[in-house]
């Protein structure tokens, strides 16, 4: 066996993820090391309760509450705390301490992410989060490196496992959302509140991470349109699959240019969409995650794979603990985020795609051209229209559902017409609008 | 705009990836240079002839025949000439000028990377070969760096995208392989000598790199097992696909362990494979490239997008001269290529998977227990049998064809079965044996 200088390691965290880490790294530890070419000693697990009952084998010695002093000898800090404090001052303090610090915390990168990313930069140490996106997939080092001399023009991602087996287990079996949420979390994919999940605030914390890596520009948390899955129904879900579709939570970042309306900058926004069911994204299943990107150059790629489980974020913090290992071998200072475009955030009201609305309408002669000029008066091109539902059908109150599918429209021209059309005597109610993606 | 000390690049080739490279460093510049904080200044495209016809706008003054003093004073060398020779050459020369060298070329590296990457740890510098496979699809950098704490288990790619145009072409349209591969040449995804792609030499170069970096082993181009798809028929592809299957080029890379019978290494093998049609793979259409992993905590990842076109090649080329370019700014040495396993590199015949067999027998009572015995005793199970389609027959001649899958056996097992088969008197011919991935 060969000799070599140990790398301390620094371990914050003894959940999940921290517990499948830390049994990986004593388990697999010569084998990194001569990957490496340094050892990898796991100096401590800052836990907030060292007796706490652990599943994983891992030396009683190793846990300490004492988060403070295990960072202070570390050359690599490990965060997977999750949240934002004590996360946000224990990744300072590493940096300062000149630690890289890996962490698989997507709270504390969409919060905290420049002034983080700052503090690296000031001292030459650096900021790995592969594991915050995507868990073990690699998202986040093609997008940093592999398409660092490309043009990114559009991400369509499926970042969220909870949602996705929900909105899945809906089209397999009918299921409302209620009855799919409480499958998922009897299956543990959903947490005991799944709130983050289902109202779209993890996939827009991903969101903020993916779109200020593509664009080399911030994109703040708050800089992202968010709406969550809890509105959609089975009865949207099934419309859905019948008109060729699938109903995804997408994340989706895009690089906005329109010279006509000087529209120049950014967009980040999550909402369920409909996705066309040939569509690569369409066949992601499960709690499976996916990023679908284009490039100027490289065309259309994806990436697929499990989500955010245990292991499998375990995988991703492991090599990005291999790459910060390599990185203190070789010495020299680490590679400062690339911020240099910070092009404009827009809002959602500036994004271009396409829609489909469901509304409920008289049923009477003249209703369709009402109905049509309400879009036209608003700059809104329509496709097509079916009327492929009839609701309840009285002598007094005859009543159509009408199903329309737009050209690419403006955001903010397609509101103002669902509020035309709320208002009109025709139109008893707007049922459902969704934005189509993919096409 | 901020002035920046430039780094200076050599360019080796200017066929169709050396063009688009160029014109992609001319047209972006400036934004790369505030990516890697470096101006990245194209010092000259070395070429045959100066004068040749170019396509892209690339200045005429840039161009030269003068190849070692264009790679005398550059920090970065792209080589995109091609084949073994001068390419190998001007890389050697180029690292140990202290150049990074970014190339593209698969020949090269299958069959001298040991030197290549030799040459380069001795010196210090870096080689980068993102380009080598699959076009812009990261594959290269996730396994290196995205899976360095994890074990790969499993590689099944689509890494050659005439064949896959080909063979999905068949399937489509019932084409035979002569006419699906004059379509292909004629769209310009065969060139005029199809050899290299249609006979897997270009799919076991691939294989050979991404063996070697996944199992921290140098495998040799000499062992990888090779068969290409010329003994396809339209005929297989039909029978594969009315058995829920699809027929592909795949190369496989696998760590084989078996405790029992004492195997412990690495295989890397090429050959049509039927895939079963849920499988991820089974959906990469076209001349699109795709890598289907299984690593121990990640599970199964994949990495999908267009195969090895010139614009999509050069987005691989460009994330290499960014990485290239960033790590001589931050300056210190380049990573060493990881070959610490050395595992023995294994023969097919110890590889474990499933077949199918497509048989022509005699059509009379008993004829199905004779050729059970044979499986039996070579120790293969078989899993179904199936007499699904009937061959010409007469009064003299009975004959049926038999469809046999079976379960996991030993390729070596498999053989032997196959020569008993033919050598028997109720088997009138072997049509196909096939082998069975993805299951």
């Amino acid at each position: 066996m060969i000799e070599y200088r140990n790398l301390r390691i620094a371990l914050l965290g003894g959940g999940s993820v921290g517990a499948q880490v830390a049994a990986l790294l004593l388990e697999h530890g010569e084998e990194l090391a001569n990957r490496v070419g340094a050892g990898l000693e796991l100096t401590g697990i800052a836990v907030r309760d060292v007796d706490a009952p652990r599943t994983a084998d891992i030396p009683h010695e190793l846990f300490t509450t004492d988060a403070e002093s295990l960072i202070l000898g570390a050359d690599i800090v490990i965060e997977l705390m999750g949240g934002l404090e004590p996360a946000r001052s224990y990744i300072l303090q590493a940096i300062n301490s000149g630690a890289d610090v890996i962490t698989a915390n997507k709270a504390v990168l969409a919060t905290h992410g420049p002034e983080l990313f700052e503090a690296a930069e000031q001292v030459g140490a650096q900021l790995y989060y592969e594991a915050a996106v995507g868990g073990a997939i690699p998202i986040i080092r093609p997008l940093r490196d592999s398409l660092a001399g490309d043009r990114v023009k559009r991400i369509l991602g499926i970042v969220n496992g909870t949602t996705n087996f929900i909105l899945d287990r809906m089209e397999k079996t009918g299921e409302s959302l209620d009855d799919a949420l409480a499958v998922a979390t009897e299956l543990g994919y959903a947490e005991a509140d799944p709130t983050a999940d289902i109202e779209g605030y993890d996939a827009a914390q991903k969101a903020a991470i993916l779109a200020s890596l593509a664009f080399h520009t911030t994109v703040p948390l708050s800089g992202v349109h968010r709406e969550g899955i809890t509105k959609i129904t089975h009865e949207q879900v099934e419309a859905a699959r019948k008109a060729g579709y699938v109903v995804k939570l997408l994340a989706i970042c895009e690089r906005l240019t329109d010279a006509e309306s000087g529209i120049d900058g950014v967009s980040a926004r999550v909402h369920p969409a409909l996705v066309p069911a040939a569509h690569p994204l369409a066949a992601v299943h499960g709690a499976n995650n996916a990023v679908f990107l284009e490039a100027e150059a490289a065309g259309s790629l994806m990436f697929y794979g499990a989500g955010a489980g245990g292991i499998e974020t375990a995988s991703a913090v492991l090599g990005d603990v291999v790459s910060a290992a390599r990185r203190h071998v070789i010495g020299g200072p680490g590679i400062a985020e690339s911020t240099h475009a910070e092009l404009p955030v827009l809002p959602i009201s500036d994004v271009t795609t396409r829609y489909q609305l469901t509304l409920e309408v008289e049923d009477q002669p003249g209703v369709l051209a009402t109905i049509a000029a309400l879009f036209s008066e608003q700059g809104v091109s329509v496709e097509a229209v079916s009327q492929n539902v009839t609701g309840e059908r009285g002598p007094d109150q005859p009543t159509a559902t009408l199903v329309i599918v737009t050209h690419e429209a403006k955001e903010s021209d397609l509101a103002a017409t669902a509020v035309a059309l709320a208002a009109s005597d025709v139109v008893r109610a707007v049922v459902s609008v969704l934005r189509v993606e993919g096409l």
